[in-house]
């Protein structure tokens, strides 16, 4: 059997009872470390955390391994029971559906255990989950590749008065140009977005395309947007306010995400005036 | 201090560790019943469970209670630790953001505990939860009463080849008309609306409104749809296929939601096909 085990948004603590007890009974626990290598990696002390609760070793699988070696982990669990851990929901913003599928193909069974992710939690702000248009990803822009698909994507929720949750992009264990030219891999450090690159980005994707036929302004600088930092941790921060004066707010460590405000009712009015930028 | 717990969506092991913690530690339990009741009271046992893992006494608080009595509730919490409990996510499907701007108001302290929703636990489908538009609600029509603005969101998020997630109604604890009338309530009996009567309703919205000037077909009969039902638990049931051939497929015990596929990527067909209709 094949657990694949949601972690939820903040520490060890936040794994459901369900979970831990499935982690428990599992011979072999990997951890997949994509997404979650930032917010742990930044801590060593939080694998040792996962560690003692569980009260099992855990091999954290990079993404490298997961693509690579997957038939591996899929043989072991063929004949045992093995925990796939996977911070968020196993099918939250990073999806682990490719992983059921395989093992679906190899005849594997698989129990999925649900948990918070950042497309249920971004609640916590006050927006109306059901008031959301489409998800975007914010990727980093480098001189060379700066693509705004995004631009459109928002444009389509605003035009419905829909609010637009946006990722921003996490690059753990990339391999540099330079390493792959000499065909030795070396590795980038590892990077987040933050609230004000994303609106940095934003604001280029705007000016870049301004000259656009039919161009119709997505947002500007007085859009009401929201950056939120750490979500379901004990220091999230949520800061509301114009897209322009958010720009200047720290909002301290990873990870981020943004929301641009769509139309609001007055009972969400009232809870984002909480989080207002004074 | 009020803690609103997230139950997530089976039984009482899908609390999070960090929930469980949250209401040992508190003095009052209350739990919300509006979306529970519905699956905690149709087995008598389920409340007892959670009574018997929390090792606490819980009182149950209807829609009336927390609509009437919530300023008691919220006065408790001012004095001591409050738990107040709530299938899934605090913010998913059913929103408390209510309850927390009050408490804030009040100057009292709020900590949100996450946990799963259909909101993202519905990634278990196979299709990318950043690919859903507007998330739609389909309540039950009377003779009189056939409202069909869904209609319209669901045409928005196809045009844009998104999916469209269809939450079901339920009623819980409605009193009935002719007891409003003679001023002492009587109460229905619980409802809950099931895939087939949602797929019902969408064809009669569909026949209604297709004289209308600008008619566009939204979906019709072949539309591919997905029934879910009592997601999250250990035997719920999915099903994929044309929207009319889902119409006689049996779901079992509530809950049920329903999607409306939009355009599919490889990956997710792939997921698909292991709930097609045969």
């Amino acid at each position: 059997m094949l657990y694949i085990v949601g972690l939820g948004l903040g520490d060890e603590r936040d794994i459901t009872v369900r979970g831990l007890d499935a982690v428990r009974s599992c011979s072999k626990v990997y951890m997949e470390a994509y997404t979650s290598l930032l917010s742990l990696g930044l801590d060593p002390a939080a694998l040792a955390n996962l560690e003692k609760l569980y009260g099992k070793e855990i091999t954290v699988a990079d993404r490298e391994m997961v693509e690579e070696r997957v038939d591996q982990v899929l043989n072991e669990a063929a004949d045992t029971d093995v925990a796939f851990l996977v911070v968020g929901d196993p099918f939250g913003a990073t999806t682990h559906t490719d992983l059921v599928v395989r093992a679906k193909k190899m005849g594997v069974e698989v129990k999925v255990i649900h948990n918070a992710s950042v497309m249920n939690a971004i609640g916590v702000c006050g927006l109306q989950l059901y008031r959301y248009g489409e998800t975007i990803s914010i990727p980093f822009f480098t001189d060379e590749w700066r693509p705004d698909s995004f631009y459109e994507k928002i444009q389509n929720n605003r035009k419905l008065g829909l609010h637009t949750l946006c990722l921003l992009d996490i690059r753990v264990k990339e391999p540099t140009w330079e390493s792959l030219a000499r065909g030795k891999k070396v590795y980038e450090p590892p990077r987040f977005m933050t609230v004000n690159t994303a609106i940095s980005q934003l604001f280029e994707s705007y000016y870049d395309i301004r000259f656009k036929d039919h161009f119709l302004p997505a947002y500007g600088r007085d859009t009401l947007c929201i950056g939120v930092a750490r979500l379901g941790s004990d220091d999230q921060k949520i800061v509301a306010g114009p897209m322009e004066k958010l720009l200047d707010v720290d909002f301290g460590p990873p990870l981020h995400c943004l929301i641009i405000v769509g139309e609001t009712h007055p009972l969400e009015e009232e809870m984002l005036e909480f989080y207002m930028i004074k």
